[in-house]
């Protein structure tokens, strides 16, 4: 081989070698940068799942023992107009209490054998029946299903109460005080129920009384569904440490529940969700209601709207109660029309408010003491109309300021309640479950906080923390 | 060339660019592996940054405009005994006012030249004051320094207001109530301050007043410090709306302040760290107390403690005014006692208990209506004695129950204030600053919240939420 031949060769060999490394440059580029995917899909997956929709859900150390000992991670996550912010969770350890039957499925057979129903031998295969109260069936249903399909949850359900940073009681207490009323006086043996609502809530409460992470911190991390507002009523002042899932504070007084120590939850509709784009094509009607005209308290002002409005251009005002039938007026009604009146019932809250919500019609709310669910995240505002039952009640008021209200508004309260009803459906998937779970944690600090000072406090009056309206003139608290 | 000499070259080309190859393989392999450690620590360091102590996090959606458009990240990150929990963390925006110089290093001018000194030319030399209320100093000073000084911080200081989700009012309000006490009667226009803290503190509301995130939400989105239970006495029901930091309740009304809406600051101890480990070798006094002996209202019990507890055998009690002379007599008695007394002053709160913790000397709390910093994560039960003041009234009771407390008794309650004392030091790294903060960020949901509903309620009348202790029966509030 000469020395031109041997350049050649040697220099074939280094061009050989040379491409043979760019190869594997590029094919180890390649897997680097498949293993740096893997990477970051490994610690999105792992650490920071990304859920599909809205969220926001956080965690805040919590300790049985009142130590500075928990350690808990936390996430908040909110996405918003289709942006993904920093998500990662450490969830919130929740116990479920596994209640005598009598104070869950018990129930519902109850319920169906007072419809004549023969009892059935595993209560468990037995259906809750649909009412805006069901929201106790779907937290307990949420809890009770494999943690796979709890989906975007803030919670993990432990089964060692030891573990547990948060105590939930399924009580059905609202379908409890639906099934059995008072017992009638002179009803026979025969006819009687089971138990009625009473003998369920003290029995209820003599039951957690026994049971020792109750009295470790007089129930104060304990979660009880109170959604229908006379649910629980003879033992409130029993249970009243706990955090209460309630519809409003109509039955309450300030020292037994209030937004800084329980969460407000939405009634479950029980109208169709309306499937169609915003827009005002297809509802002519200005302002519809539907629902009982007399009710007791603050819900007489629905008698005096309905004098109002009633023949009023634009305007469909009808008396009807609860009835499938019903239903199917009233979500056609809801579906066709720009408003719907949410009067205050009872109670100031209803299940009106979120029937519209879920049918983009615009609610306006006469309920001067109404509690909104998840008003840190919701700006009720910008999805409803508040009108102030004084200003309701003067002649033609209400009708000439909503035709006032250009289409362009109304289509603004649409886009924003179409983005916000998930939080109001029960049902879905990351819906409102999730979102009452979030609230609760959300009180955890709180709780801890009362559960250490409650444990060292010398003095044995009562004592209130509070957050107050600014709206006011100052005056002297009475605590 | 022959065939096997080209064989053999041929050979000899393979395995030298199998070696090669190898060796490139292994430089990439290092390579990706640098990688991958560049990147978990990017993570790391970027998204989940790693705290060297123990803390607490959190931050919750939150929009100036109150929609549910809010993307706000998240971490809360509780380590305790050494484990590190998941730890991830979105900075809340904190945006600081540039307030008018009188309100802050002016405030120091006018201390110094009151003193004598001549006014300095650039103010923002000047030294701000040790003191038991200057906090007002270290959280103005944390918000001043660089991003990167801000070590494990769960805020992060913007700019732009319009980005912000809180804000905060950097005014020296304890140390105006020093420097500007009312302005004496006929004192000669020449000896006069150039403001009484009257004259700052109406400025800085009017100034407030004017600021449009101010008035956007009424200041509830604002962080106010106000140490001294004295510090905005007169403009407190114009600022009440926001975040108060103080140091107890005992000046506020339960409309202008609690602890659901505020949060409770330590004392700035001002006593020396003791450095040494827990032990009781060099602690040969039972019970130690050095301060004033005469105070207003609750504090009036510590003249009768001193009648009851001087000249007992094991007890050192001594009044004693702040200097510093007297402050190193109290280091020396604290760091050389088992128990130190912490009696109510003309608040609930004092500097003592902070000066106890960080000496290792177990406090021995009589004070009923005290409230206590960070009361979530501590539980004080675990370093400090409670005893209500009718019982420490008692002949011998106190001294007799502490010489009960066994020494392991005593080591625990050391071990756990080493534990937690972090919490109560101000210039430390990942201080009592961070843990502030930490505290406001929970109140976020709550403000929030606030800000909605305030804005839609159609009622007028004061209206307070609450959440109240379990040691009573249950009597009717009014509100």
């Amino acid at each position: 081989m000469d020395e031109r031949s041997r350049i050649r060769r040697s220099t074939f060999v280094s061009s050989f070698v040379i491409s043979l490394l760019r190869k594997s440059v590029l094919r180890l580029s390649v897997t680097t940068l498949f293993l740096l995917i893997l990477m970051y899909a490994f610690f999105n997956v792992f650490f920071h799942p990304i859920y599909d929709s809205s969220k926001l859900l956080s965690d805040f150390p919590f300790n049985s023992d009142g130590g500075i000992t928990a350690v808990s991670g936390v996430a908040l996550n909110q996405l918003s107009g289709g942006n993904l912010a920093g998500n990662f969770t450490v969830k919130v350890k929740v116990y479920l209490y596994d209640l005598p039957t009598r104070f869950t499925y018990g129930i519902i057979q109850q319920r169906s054998m007072m419809r004549g129903d023969r009892p059935v031998e595993n209560v468990s295969m037995l259906q809750y029946p649909g009412h805006q109260h069901m929201a106790e069936w779907y937290l307990f249903f949420d809890l009770i299903r494999p943690e796979s399909e709890r989906v975007g949850s803030p919670i993990v359900r432990v089964l060692d109460p030891e573990e547990a940073e948060l105590f939930y009681v399924p009580f059905f207490s609202s379908l409890s005080l639906m099934v059995n009323p008072v017992r009638p006086a002179g009803s026979s043996e025969t006819e009687r129920p089971m138990y009625t609502d009473v003998e369920n809530q003290e029995a209820l409460v003599e039951w957690l009384e026994e049971q020792e992470y109750w009295r470790r911190n007089n129930g104060r991390d304990h979660v009880i569904i109170a959604s229908d507002p006379n649910a629980l009523y003879r033992v409130i002042d029993r249970l009243k440490n706990s955090v209460l899932l309630v519809a409003d504070f109509g039955r309450l007084r300030h020292d037994q529940g209030s937004i800084v120590k329980d969460v407000v939850i939405p009634y479950s509709h029980r109208i169709r969700v309306y499937e169609g784009d915003v827009g005002l094509a297809y509802r002519k009607t200005l302002l519809f209601f539907m629902g009982a005209r007399f009710r007791k308290e603050g819900g007489k002002i629905r008698d005096q709207l309905f004098k109002i409005l009633e023949n009023k251009d634009g305007v469909v005002i009808k008396h009807g109660t609860q009835s499938t039938e019903n239903r199917r007026a009233a979500t056609r009604g809801m579906h066709t029309s720009k408003f719907c009146l949410h009067p205050a019932g009872d109670t100031p809250s209803a299940c009106r408010l979120f029937d519209a919500v879920v049918s983009l019609c615009v609610p306006v709310i006469v309920s001067d003491s109404i509690e909104l669910p998840f008003e840190d995240i919701i700006d009720y505002r910008k999805i409803a109309i508040f009108v102030d039952s004084a200003a309701a009640l003067k002649r033609k008021h209400l009708v000439s300021m909503l035709k006032a209200v250009t289409p362009d508004r109304i289509l603004e309260y649409q886009k924003e309640m179409k983005e916000v009803r998930k939080y109001f459906q029960y049902g879905e998937v990351d819906g409102t479950v999730n979102e009452i779970w979030r609230q609760v944690i959300k009180k955890l600090p709180l709780i801890k906080l009362m559960i250490n000072r409650d444990k060292r406090l010398v003095r044995q009056e009562l004592d209130c923390s509070c957050i107050c309206t600014n709206k006011t003139a100052i005056t002297t608290l009475k605590l």
